[in-house]
């Protein structure tokens, strides 16, 4: 357990009517106190209540803002610590001025993460839980954000912990035939496990077929458009992003100019990769050559390659079909308004078997068909109900991928009549490798890695 | 009175723990409660309150999130309406989720401004209230949100009130006389009337001089440096920007390049006007030539000329020195820590009044000295008390100026014998201008346009 009162300003910075401090801690309550002026004392206040009051400078006794202030008191908060959130104006100076007080009062300012985390360690969320909390606030798309949502629920922690049970049973099952071998006959509990494991196997298969889908909605596509130049990259570029309510998100940390634009294409979040990039250079063909833009392709998920219908196939554009058709491409014909010159044929002969769709960007023609290609390459055509139970995070992936291996190892141990305490040891880890999913027995250091990739304040 | 429930994401958009959607009017509990989801029903919640629960999807009954939803009650909220506070987290798609849900369910999309308009036009704040809650949230320095924060207590307003007071009591004194001659000897009343007005123009006065420092610490001052390639523009800036915590904004509905940047300056906020243009851009003595660099000097406060220490003074120096000195302009000999070549005696002949100041901003050296010329130039040296009570905006100066004018006007009158119904419409006139401050007996379309410069949300 934690001791002590940590701060955080927990709305983004900017110009807005409303931002909200948070602190947590076993003296939240006193320490917000020290330097809130109402008509209440917090410290008197009960549970869930609001305050509305002043934040006074604790060296000067100024007004520093007129605020509202939520007491909260344990177990029935966000951390199972007492908790205030201060609600002020929304400004730079105020917002800052209200954190300042408070880490005057007592507070330390909170780490990334460090509430989320509080709420693990407290045992009021469990890992995978705690880690799609922040997928939500990260999510580009509804569909995104209902599966963060389902597994902010406990949804896949609900699953991950009867599989865990099922496994617990198997092994109890085990542990009589291990201890008391009279007690049963062997080939028949060799039938039961195997019937057991078989069936988790098959449930850890299901959830991982999930996978890719669920990576998707949560890490979005990454999209690389190529093609000579003028033959409508930006175009497209833009008209996605029009159709489709760009999200642009500025990196922080980085300079200015890298930014990310998502696009929403059916529910997909299709990630458009150094975009101001290719928007400036015109001289991709050149670029393809050289290594620096092998590694872009090769990190992309989705290459779109774009071809002028109104011109000849060109010694370029073969260079690139040859290219592209090492990765996951759309060819797109473009310039469909204007008079062909593309043999269409040639084309198809040289694409292997990457979908070809033909647009008119200009004419806003065409566009469906390539987000249907979309859906097509990367949903299968139909997109899973979002009301299916995704399993989206690499880390979580990784570990059922490995129980899933450590319950066949079991089986093969059975089947091939291995002493049965063997069997047991592959057994002990899948239900290990799935407790790691939810937290359980986690080291130290992967949880401190893990809330670090939070936002402050959360 | 406002009779529609209005409802606005209240935080800055960005991806952050929480985010706040306020919703106003009327109907604000009953249209929370549609889609809200937890053990209470918002309904029957008391007042300044606390709730734990989802809020659901109005069409498909989906959680969208997990919510905090605080009930207020009329009139003890910001609107003196009933108010719902929805804390959801801070992401773009949860967010924008909650409050498509809120539309959904009744609510309409608040304009920018309408929550504070609204406590204005239900009398909890006054309009010079209400404009200090916006430059609260603008400010950027502590000092500025002080004097914002002392406006938003209404100190300007009580001072104001005060002053209308006496006025009206003068005019009452006057109204007297005027229907009951008999009552009182004329020349008496004259003697009483000048004085009050007198001491009345004498606190007017007072107030007016807090104006420029007060529009200082509103506005900032906006900032431009001029001087030759490579004398060290760019490293002042950096310079400024690094010891003083700059606050950078970007101006929303302008392309990305735009952007203001204010270093806080001994509690004054400097703002560097278009200083992207200026960094990059070292052929600044040719530009300044045009029209259109004249410009930006002339809606300059501050000019920063920077010379070359190591460099004779050259014809493009003497070109800035002689446009440099008809603004406002403190000139910076730079690169101290160099073999000296500048004749400085030269310089002070070719700067009239201007403040001469040497640096060495590689060597961190000056910077103290620029500092303290920019508090001389601006604040007379010494800033005035925080706590006075300032007057920031050029609506209330010119009001107050017009209402000295008007108080002017009437001493004038009685001075010269003029009919004392006469100086009392002048009184009369005086009274109505400091009412307009305060907001009363404003244009509509005043209001709206004094609210529609509010941020979304507030």
């Amino acid at each position: 357990m934690e001791t002590d009162t940590i701060a955080a300003i927990s709305t983004p910075m900017g110009e807005a009517g409303i931002a909200v401090i948070r602190v947590s801690g076993p003296e939240a309550i006193q320490t917000a106190d020290r330097i809130f002026k109402g008509k209440n004392r917090l410290e008197n206040a009960e549970s869930h209540t609001v305050h509305y009051g002043y934040i006074i400078d604790p060296e000067t006794g100024d007004r520093i803002d007129e605020v509202l202030v939520t007491v909260m008191r344990a177990p029935r908060t966000f951390t199972r610590e007492d908790v205030v959130e201060i609600s002020c104006h929304g400004g730079m100076v105020p917002v800052q001025n209200v954190l300042e007080a408070l880490l005057t009062s007592g507070a330390r300012l909170a780490e990334p993460g460090e509430f989320t985390k509080r709420a693990f360690l407290n045992g009021r969320i469990d890992l995978s839980q705690a880690e799609a909390v922040i997928d939500l606030i990260r999510s580009k798309t509804d569909r995104a954000a209902r599966v963060a949502m389902h597994q902010a629920d406990g949804r896949l922690s609900r699953l991950v912990r009867r599989l865990r049970d099922e496994i617990l049973e198997t092994l109890a099952h085990l542990a009589v035939n291990v201890d008391y071998p009279e007690y049963d006959a062997e080939q028949l509990t060799a039938q039961k496990i195997l019937d057991r494991c078989r069936s988790i196997e098959t449930e850890l298969d299901q959830l991982l077929k999930t996978a890719r889908q669920g990576k998707i909605y949560r890490e979005g596509i990454a999209t690389v458009i190529i093609g000579r130049p003028n033959v409508g990259k930006s175009s497209l570029m833009n008209a996605l992003a029009h159709e489709n309510k760009a999200i642009v998100t500025e990196i922080p940390g980085t300079t200015r100019d890298v930014i990310e634009e998502y696009v929403n294409v059916r529910g997909i979040p299709l990630r458009l990769v150094d975009t101001a990039g290719i928007r400036e250079t015109e001289d991709v063909v050149e670029k393809i050559g050289v290594e620096r833009s092998h590694r872009a392709l090769e990190e992309a998920d989705l290459v779109l390659l774009l071809l002028n219908y109104a011109e000849p196939l060109s010694e370029d554009d073969r260079k690139l079909l040859s290219i592209a058709r090492e990765y996951t491409t759309i060819v797109v014909v473009n310039k469909t308004d204007l008079e062909p010159k593309l043999d269409l044929g040639e084309v198809e002969k040289l694409i292997g078997d990457c979908p070809l769709i033909t647009t008119s960007i200009v004419k806003e023609e065409g566009l469906d068909r390539l987000e249907e290609a979309v859906a097509n390459l990367f949903m299968e055509g139909k997109a899973q109900s979002a009301d299916a139970t995704y399993v989206s995070n690499t880390r979580h992936i990784t570990l059922l991928k490995q129980a899933k291996q450590q319950v066949r190892d079991a089986i093969g141990g059975v089947e091939s009549g291995v002493p049965l305490d063997m069997v047991e040891i592959d057994l002990k880890n899948a239900w290990q490798s799935l407790g790691e999913i939810i937290g359980e027995a986690v080291a130290e250091d992967l949880i401190d890695q893990i809330f670090s990739q939070f936002c402050l304040g959360k």
